[in-house]
């Protein structure tokens, strides 16, 4: 068994981390951590919890994590927090899943430009792993940090992938267009969350400056090994969870000796090779439907040709497959656990 | 032209307020307050009048609303704040439309047991007229101060009222069950109205202590002529707007020499004959859905005989014919216009 | 392994116990039957099962079903449909838990005073048991045939059985006001659940003549041993799914030698000791949502004094604990699986 | 007066219409026709116009409209029914505002290949004038057939137009990603538009397929007195009404001596100055939602730059500024009336 701490345990990616982790037969949850000032029963915070969990939330303290035999931590703090926290652990040998935006991004200068502060842990930023196993799937077995990967970020990355990593497309012409369910906006009450204001309403939010397009753009990079840029436009759904992107991307003129596009069945038939080891990326033929992903792991993808240009649609629970879920595929790549271990 | 100012005009009934007002083909809007610092834009605090309102809001000063000649204001103030507000323009003519709950309830004493803290303008609540067209018409018309309804009474009140004034049910045996929308809980951003905590939910509040229930008593006493209790019980809906309410009743046997329950059809005529001259209140075969009443100051309902009780079914928008419709019906009463201006 | 066949797999509650049984480690789902004309693959009916199930639909037929070892069948079939398939299973030895609503009144004229048809299985109706495990546990661990409950029976049920079984209450003065989602109504598109016409609205719908209430006074009666009478309205809400009662009861004056109505504690006191052996109802201080139980197997239940009535709040997820939830608990028992497996 | 009839009168644009035209203080509706068999009160096909209006549907007849002295008729008629039916009212003199698809695209080798079917009636379709005021103004105003814009259309055209008149983008790189509410889909019931399949998911559809594309391109290229091209993809949102496009456009160098893209300041004074005499064009500096344009005839919009490339942001209320708030702005202009009469 793996002792594990949930970092945070009052929002819903905490919520969802316990609800998939007691189904799992191979962790024990022993500390659930709380910046609140009472330490209430974890199911008073998630009453959906009610009779399944005993724990009390109590303040971090990694000595006594460590003294209670935690293995692996999974951070679910804000950013900034995360990186002024998860030292202490780390440096006793806890492996940690960070769920926060703070080892995510490689340059802390880029780091710096958008979350608008010093990176506070350089020396554990160099060590992290971006946990996104479909594209850094070795070394998130060995490695002692994971930066889980952002919700958004994984619909644009995984819709993009087999283009990128081919170079069928022109890297500096992308545009990601999604649709986001609130949860992504996380627990906390704000008058832009408010029911009455984002109910039966659509509207954009963060265009061109929202923080996970730099994310996008050093992961398709790292694919690609060479530079991508991406105009990135968030929206925010009447709904509880769920992501839709919508990518537009123009083919480069090479890809196809016959016609100036890719064809359509070439198009899909490159997304089902690339994903074909891939338990969790479903390349359908349909027009997914966010629906279908619901409280699963699974990212479904498709691709269209339209004109000149490639369209592909990708969705997924941001909840699961964009936090909580991804997050455990990667510890169970950690453990040597099989990757679908709890979450099917 | 009437001159008219809202005091409090952050809110949701602020708001419905301003878009019928902004109809009235006899009002001129002079002047919106506020408390907040900053005095924005009344368009800043309400995208949806973009362009359609120039006003800047205002710190609450009566006697610079009278030098601007406010014949009438309408209060959208926090009960507390209403009573520590209005008297300030009623002392100077002004005439109120308070839609807070301060001036509901004629008996202080049981203003303090529900609201928590003694009434400090006795005075004026003696006078004050309690706003509900069909059942106060004539004194409306008059009244220097109207405590408009709240929400909810409306639904029971007006549902129950031909059955009360005929003393044709167990004036001890009431149950009504409300089903609200959010908006009814107003623009302050809570745990309970965060987007993700009521989608895609359903829950009871205030089980037998909401304050709306004394005020149904109170305004069902007067029909009667005697006491009357209610059990009542809200939920929270997880749409915008709206009130559903499902009234339970036993009939006096008295009512029917030849049966022991009053027939369907005798029921339905009673309120039609009842709410003959009401323009407002429709009576309907059909069971009525809130979205028939959406955005209207209509007050749908219908009733049954099931086995030995009677079902009332009243609905309503709880913005409009709950709050901000019914006080510019209660207004076009006191300036004798006629009663749906503005309103259809 | 057990062999298990569904009966009838287009609509809501087939794909909800294909969710669960394929995480059931005991079970093989071996066949999905369609009275679609096509066969289309399960996964093309349900794109959420995408990647997770090749069987293709195929028309019901008895002998091919027990030639491929089926050892059990779950239908879910309409009500009429049911009752003429399900004998050619029970006559060569197939077990069968029945999802509609041919089995569960035991009283032929009852189902056709309801149902509108006289019942076409006489013989098997004699054998089945309701499937309410709280109420008919040991009955369920033999039986053949399972009428698994209605959706709003159980909320009814379930939170009126401590009240009933003592006789805490006046039998002939119980009413349900219930509140469901809609997938409740099925899959099939009608006017009723189109979209924009239940989106943001609430309305009752069958007051006083929905064929749930004779199967509560059925079950009811049981639990109590006397006759039991039930006024029950139910009402769509718009969310996908949760079905949330709230019950009024007129507590009976022996119950309580010092004072007229039992005391909250009392009363709370009372369901926990009824359902300590219980593990999927969950007596709760709180007011619970149907969010808390979202798509588990858990029922939630309070109960307040409020004056002098009971008022009893009971929610469960309809589509599981409220249909194929409870399906596999019951299976569960007549395999004699660990009673939450599959459900957790 | 005019006197008025609405063909079709079943669906959500033609209920839309009727709310809006029972305030115009001009109009009076003498006839609603519907292809039902029965003749039902137009009440009890909506029920929110219970006690609003006592026409019965009835079933259409040119020569009965014309003898009761219909002068304008709104068709609400699907494509294909319009053109068959339109015809004999054109030609006794009535004015037709046809709300379907038929008269919209000018060149009916176009119309065949994104509708299936030839064109039935080129007369009137050379006549016809595209409905949207900011654009054809003049030529509304002596039409006889208005051909009524598409909901989706509006948004791109009004979002684009400011650009595409000056020639200050690429004409050939236009993306317009688009959000609607499922009223939009019309009021038959569909599995599509189930309210448990399209509540709390959001899915592309008709990609690259729709036929609202050569429609904008229709109309922007009469701006741009140059071909355009539109990659136009729509997605399907769980609210009831609203539209939100989110625009994507290169713009071309020559813009701007000093920079290589027009300046953020730039772009909204071009679009002040474009709309400044339209007066349901609102121009804003935040990003507007669909709730800010929600049951108004206002079109909202604002631009941003992105790196090398402008986003525009448009919103709308589908049925009215999309459908019968437009319709009749068509109606004012063609009989005289001020532009805004009964749309505020």
């Amino acid at each position: 068994m793996v002792n594990v701490a949930i970092l945070g345990g009052s929002g819903y990616t905490a919520l969802e981390l316990m609800r998939i982790l007691l189904r799992h037969p191979h962790v024990t949850l022993v500390a659930v951590t709380s910046r609140q000032e009472e330490t209430p029963l974890v199911s008073e915070l998630h009453h959906s919890l009610s009779g399944r969990i005993k724990l009390r939330t109590e303040p971090f303290d990694a000595d006594r994590l460590v003294q209670r035999g935690v293995h692996c931590a999974f951070g679910c703090l804000p950013h900034g927090t995360s990186m002024a926290t998860i030292p202490a652990l780390l440096e006793q040998g806890v492996r940690v899943i960070d769920l926060s935006a703070d080892y995510r991004l490689r340059d802390p200068n880029v780091y710096a430009q958008w979350y608008g502060e010093s990176h506070a842990d350089l020396a554990h930023l160099a060590q992290a792993v971006y946990g996104l196993p479909e594209v850094y799937g070795e070394e998130i077995a060995t490695a002692q940090l994971i930066a889980n990967p952002g919700c958004y970020p994984q619909t644009a990355i995984l819709g993009l992938a087999p283009l990128v990593a081919g170079k069928h497309i022109d890297l500096k012409q992308i545009i990601v267009d999604s649709k986001s369910g609130v949860s992504g906006a996380g627990r906390t009450p704000k008058l832009n969350y408010h029911f009455p204001e984002c109910n039966e309403s659509v509207v954009a939010y963060s265009v061109g400056t929202h923080r996970h397009a730099p994310e996008m753009e050093q992961v398709l990079g790292d694919i690609a090994d060479a530079p991508v840029e991406v105009i990135f436009t968030p929206h925010l759904i009447p709904m509880d969870r769920g992501i839709f992107s919508t990518i537009y991307a123009v083919p480069r003129r090479a890809i196809s000796s016959e016609s100036s596009a890719m064809s359509q069945a070439q198009l899909l038939d490159l997304y089902r090779h690339f994903y074909a080891k891939a338990p969790f990326i479903r390349v359908v033929d349909h027009i997914p439907a966010t629906k279908d992903t619901l409280a699963t792991n699974y990212l479904d993808v498709t691709a269209r040709v339209v004109r000149d240009r490639i369209v592909i649609l990708a969705c997924e629970d941001n909840l699961v497959r964009g936090a909580a879920g991804v997050a455990v595929q990667n510890f169970n790549r950690m453990y040597g656990f099989p990757e679908h271990t709890a979450l099917i």
